[in-house]
């Protein structure tokens, strides 16, 4: 395999209750607490336009993951069949991004609190994006 | 700044008519043509268990980006006052990595059809995910 590779600079990180893998939920609407979203000060000018209420999809690295992995069970349940990663959300895969969907909660300084994220203590974050609204004229 | 870095490897690469940045619609609902995902050989088992008529986002690597901008005129336009990348879709960020919604049209051994993407020809592949459903029997 000879590729080009590219270079990813986290943003922040996440503080959240959840520490271990084996705890976390599946998805985030499955019982995720309140988290943090921790900026580098160098990037806050990016945050600007954000405010409390709004929905945004976080980038994370899923720095636990294994990279190396092309097949799962579903939801790591032994009984399903196995499928291709690109068809499930494991956190398992060559390029283990993670996408999670949350609300702003408040936003203090460097400080984002976010509601429903999955994602565990320490995790890299990559990017925040706005949620698309169906109306263009939103956007 | 002093801070991890991670490594992504591309796991394939978009074949568009879309050759320019000024040409490419800014979402892909708004005018995107069909496109290949032509995938790397050795990761096609991840695909397994993806048809065609499925949603799924496709992770790009927005390799024309600007990775130093943090505030940008929504859509391009000076008209509109500026905000931070984070509440934007533009692909200038820190981290550039595109977000696309796509239904599958067809599947060719390493060759994806997809319908509505707006990524130039030659982006780099990160990811695919399904688009998950509202309903927990379905993941």
């Amino acid at each position: 395999m000879n590729r080009a590779r590219f270079e990813l600079t986290p943003v922040g990180v996440v503080e959240s209750p959840l520490t271990e893998r084996e705890s976390a939920p599946k998805q985030g609407d499955e019982g995720s607490p309140d988290a943090w979203l921790v900026l580098e000060p160098d990037v806050l000018d990016a945050l600007d336009g954000i405010e409390a209420g709004d929905e945004v999809i976080v980038l994370t690295w899923l720095d636990r993951a294994h990279r190396d992995v092309l097949r799962v069970h579903p939801r790591g349940d032994p009984q399903r069949p196995s499928q291709g990663v690109f068809s499930t959300r494991s956190p398992d895969r060559p390029n283990p991004i993670g996408l999670h969907r949350v609300e702003i909660a408040a936003i203090e300084g460097r400080r984002v609190r976010v509601r429903h994220l999955e994602a565990l203590d320490g995790t890299p974050i990559l990017d925040l994006k706005p949620v698309l609204s169906a109306s263009l004229s939103e956007r």
